[in-house]
C-alpha cells in the first residue's frame, strides 16, 4: 500500500497483515442497500475493502414508516455494521462523513480531515429529501429517510394527540389532530394509511377529552392518482383502500406554503382556471413524503469529475455504473442515473427502489473484479420483479412481474399477505424478522403498537413542536 | 368541581360527566413505580384521578442499564402511560411538568402555566442523580435514570470503540479504550459487569485495528465493598465475579475531579496518609452510579408545607406517609424519607428500592379511601423481601427473606437465573416479557447484543463525546 502520509491507513497496515502491498484498495461510501450488497459481493475476494457510512448501522428503510408510527423498534430494522461484516476478513469498517472526493489523487475526504486512497471506489451515498427550493418548510413538514426522522415524526404524532387532549379551544385542538402528509407514492400512502389505523384502532379509549377517532389524516398529492409507479387499476384500487381506511385523499392538489400552523394548497383540477382555488389546511402534524434529491455527494462528484448531474442532482453514469473518462469510480442505488441495457431492447432508466440498488451494488462489485482481472466492464441490466406497496391494515397493492404469466396484479387481503412476508423475508438477521412478525401480529390481533415510547423533555406544551 | 378559573379543569368537566361533583379529585405526580401502584389501586374507587407524568412512558427502571447496554431496544422496557390506563374511566393522563405546588389553595403549577386543583395529593416524582455539589461532572459522566440517559451512555459506549479504532496514538487509543463506572450499587456492578462482556464477547472480530478484549472497565467505588446494602458474604461474592469477568474493582476509592480527558481518584485506604494516594485515570467514556438525590419537587414541598427534608433532598413523610400539617398530601417512592412501623418494633427507615415505592403506592391509596371514609390512617409497614443485584452472564447475588427458614443468600448461576425470572415476571405486559426473554436468549447463546444502534449524526471524530 502507498499510505506513508495517511495516518490511519499507515495504522490499519500495521494490524492488516492478510493484504499483500498489491491487494486492490476498494472504497464502498455509504452502506444502504446498494453499498451493503457491494460489500457482500467483494467477499472473499482478494481486494482490501474499507467501507464507510455515517451511521453505525445498515437501515431496511423499507420499514421506516412503522417505527415513525411506533409500530416497530429502532433496532428491529436496523443493523450494527459491524456485527454484519465481523466474519469478512478482507472489509474494515469505518464511522465516517465523506465531504469531498479527489479523482485525480484518488482519495476520499473526511471531515476529520483523514484522507482515505483508494483504486477503486463505490459511491452509494444514497438520497434525502428535497423541499424543491424550500428548505424552510423542513422544521414544520420533516421527511423519513433516517431514523432520527422516524422518532422526530413519532414524537410530533403522538406530542400533537396530547397537545389537542390539553387544548380547550376547538378550533385549535381540531389543529392539532388534522395530520397532513404530503405526496402519495409507498412512504406517503404507507404513512396516512397507519396514521388512520393509530387514530380509529390504536387509541381511542386512552383520551378523556378528545375522541381520536375523529381525527383527519389528509392525503395531498400534486399528481392525479396515487402510487404513480404502479399501473393506473392498482392506484384506483389503492385509493378506495385508503378512502375505506378513513384517509381523505386530495389529488391535484400542490403545496404552496408551510408554516407552524399547517399549509397552504393549490387545487390543479382546472389549469386555465385563477389562483382562487388555493385553501389553508390548520394542521400542526406535517409529514413530508413528496420530493428525494440525491446526496450532495453527487454535486462534489460532477466538480470532481467534470460528469453530469440531472434534475435530482443523481449523477448521470455510464452503462456500466462507472463516470465517463472515470472507470475506477462507480455510482450506484438512489445516487446514480443509472440506465438499463438489456440486450436488443432500447436502455430504460433504472428506478430508484431498494431491488434496483441491490442489482447495481452486486454490478458495480462484479465489474470492479472484471477490472482488477484486465477484463472489459459490462452494462448494467435492471431485473424489474415488480412493485409492491401496503396501503394500512389487510391493505395492500402488488404488481407483479411473472415472465410466463404475464403481469400478476392484485390488491387487498392476500397483497397485504405478500407484502408483509416479502418484507419479513428480506429483513436481516433471524431475531429481526422474528421480532418484527411478532410485533405485527400482536399489532394485528390487539390493535396496540408497543413502541409509543418519546424520549427527552418533551411535556410542557411550550416544548410541543 | 370547582374549576371555574380553570380551563383545562373546566375543559374536562364537559367530557367526563361519569364523576358527580362531589368526586374527590386525587392529583398523582409521576409515573414511576409508586405512582403506577397508586394508581391502579384506585381502579373502580370513587375518585376522580389525574396521573401527571413528564414522559409519555412507565419504565422499567431496574432493567434500564440492558437499554444502556445494547442489550435491549426501549420500547421493551417502556410502557406508554396512557395505553396502561385506558380501561380506568376514572384517571386522566397528563402529559405535564409539575413547576410548584400550592398546599393552601390545593393546587398544583404546571410550567405551561395551567394550575390543577386537588383534594388528595400523592407526590411520587423520583430521584435522579446527585454529583455532590460538581454538577459540572455531569456532562463528563452521565447518570442513569431516563431512557434519552440510557441513549447517550449506549451512544459514548459505542462510539468509542469506533474513535479507538480510528486513533492511531496508543495512548489517546487507551484513554478511548478504558471504561469507568463510579459507584458499585446494584446498576454500577450491572454496568461494569455488561461492559466487560461486551468488550470480551460481543465485539471481537469486529474490529480491525483495536482488540476490544483488551478493553478496561474499572468499577470505581469510594466504600469498603461492592453492593453495600447486601450482606458482606453477598458483597465478596459479587467481587469475585466481577474478577471473574474481567472487571477491575477499586475499592475505598473516592473521585475527586471529572473532565473530558477522565477522573482523578483518591485512594483512602489508610486515612491518616496524605494526598500522594491521589492518582489520574485517562478514560473518554465514564459512568456515573454513585449519587442518588430526591426530585427537586422535594424542596418545593418543604417551602410550601414547612416540612423539612433528609440531606439527599427527601421528604421527612409522617408513619402515614402524609405530611404534618397536610393531611392530604402524600409523598412515596424514592422522593420520602419514610419509616416503617411494624407494630411491636422500633421504627426502621424505607430503603430507595421498587418493592418499597410500590407498596408506598398501595398504601397511600388505602390511606386516601380511608381518609374519604372518614376512617383514620394507617402507619406505614415495608415488608422487605429481599434483595437481589445481577452481575453478568452466569452472575448474580440474591439475598431473600424467607420466614421459616430465615435469610436465604445465594450466588452464580442460580442466583442469576432467579434474578433473571424475577425480573422478566415483573415487567408490564406479556409482549414485552416474551421480547425480553427473546433477547436474553439471543444474546445469552450468541453474545450478540443486538440493539446497537445509535441515532443522528454521530459520524466524523470532532463530533465524538
Amino acid at each position: 500500500m502507498h499510505t506513508a502520509r495517511l495516518p490511519i491507513i499507515r495504522h490499519m497496515t500495521n494490524t492488516t497483515p492478510t493484504h499483500p502491498a498489491a491487494t486492490p484498495r476498494v472504497l464502498i461510501i455509504g452502506c444502504g442497500f446498494g453499498g451493503l450488497e457491494a460489500a457482500k459481493a467483494l467477499r472473499g475476494k482478494p481486494v482490501a475493502i474499507t467501507l464507510i457510512d455515517r451511521t453505525n448501522h445498515h437501515l431496511f428503510q423499507p420499514l421506516l414508516y412503522q417505527v415513525a408510527t411506533a409500530g416497530l423498534s429502532a433496532p428491529a430494522i436496523a443493523a450494527p455494521i459491524r456485527n454484519l461484516f465481523r466474519k469478512q476478513p478482507n472489509l474494515t469498517t469505518l464511522l465516517g462523513n465523506v465531504v469531498s472526493i479527489d479523482a485525480q489523487a484518488k482519495q476520499v475526504h473526511l471531515d476529520d480531515d483523514t484522507a482515505l486512497p483508494y483504486d477503486h471506489l463505490i459511491v452509494a451515498a444514497g438520497a434525502t429529501h428535497s423541499y424543491f427550493g424550500h428548505d424552510e418548510w423542513a422544521q414544520h413538514a420533516p421527511g423519513l429517510k433516517t431514523l432520527h426522522d422516524a422518532f422526530d415524526i413519532r414524537r410530533r404524532i403522538l406530542m400533537a394527540f396530547e397537545a389537542a387532549e390539553k387544548e380547550p379551544d376547538p378550533a385549535k385542538r381540531k389543529a392539532w389532530l388534522t395530520f397532513s402528509i404530503i405526496g402519495a407514492g409507498p412512504t406517503g400512502v404507507e404513512m396516512a394509511g397507519t396514521l388512520a389505523e393509530i387514530a380509529r384502532h390504536t387509541l381511542p379509549g386512552e383520551f378523556r377529552n378528545i375522541d381520536p377517532a375523529g381525527a383527519q389524516v389528509l392525503l395531498i398529492e400534486g399528481g392525479p392518482r396515487v402510487l404513480q409507479a404502479m399501473p393506473e387499476s392498482l392506484s384506483q384500487r389503492a385509493l378506495e383502500q385508503l378512502n375505506r381506511l378513513g384517509v381523505e385523499v386530495r389529488l391535484n392538489s400542490q403545496v404552496t406554503h408551510i408554516d407552524a400552523d399547517g399549509l397552504t394548497v393549490k387545487s390543479v383540477v382546472s389549469p386555465d382556471k385563477d389562483c382562487s382555488s388555493s385553501y389553508q389546511i390548520n394542521s400542526k402534524c406535517v409529514v413530508w413524503a413528496a420530493g428525494v434529491a440525491a446526496s450532495p455527494l453527487g454535486a462534489h462528484i460532477a466538480r470532481a469529475t467534470a460528469c453530469t448531474t440531472d434534475r435530482a442532482g443523481r449523477v448521470k453514469v455510464q452503462p456500466d455504473l462507472s463516470i465517463p473518462g472515470y472507470p475506477s469510480i462507480q455510482v450506484i442505488g438512489d445516487l446514480a442515473a443509472a440506465t438499463s441495457h438489456r440486450p436488443g431492447q432500447a436502455p430504460t432508466s433504472v428506478p430508484g427502489v431498494s431491488p434496483a440498488a441491490k442489482q447495481m451494488g452486486q454490478h458495480a462489485a462484479n465489474n470492479l473484479l472484471r477490472q482488477i482481472k484486465g477484463q472489459t466492464t459490462l452494462p448494467f441490466v435492471y431485473k424489474d420483479y415488480g412493485n409492491l406497496a401496503t396501503i394500512g391494515r389487510n391493505a395492500a397493492v402488488v404488481d407483479l412481474a411473472a415472465p410466463p404469466l404475464g403481469q400478476l396484479r392484485f390488491s387487498g387481503y392476500f397483497a397485504w399477505l405478500f407484502w408483509l412476508f416479502a418484507h419479513v423475508y428480506f429483513l436481516i438477521g433471524f431475531r429481526n424478522r422474528f421480532v418484527v412478525l411478532l410485533d405485527w401480529a400482536s399489532a394485528y390481533w390487539s390493535f396496540a403498537r408497543y413502541a409509543r415510547v418519546v424520549v427527552g423533555d418533551e411535556a410542557g406544551s411550550k416544548k410541543l413542536p
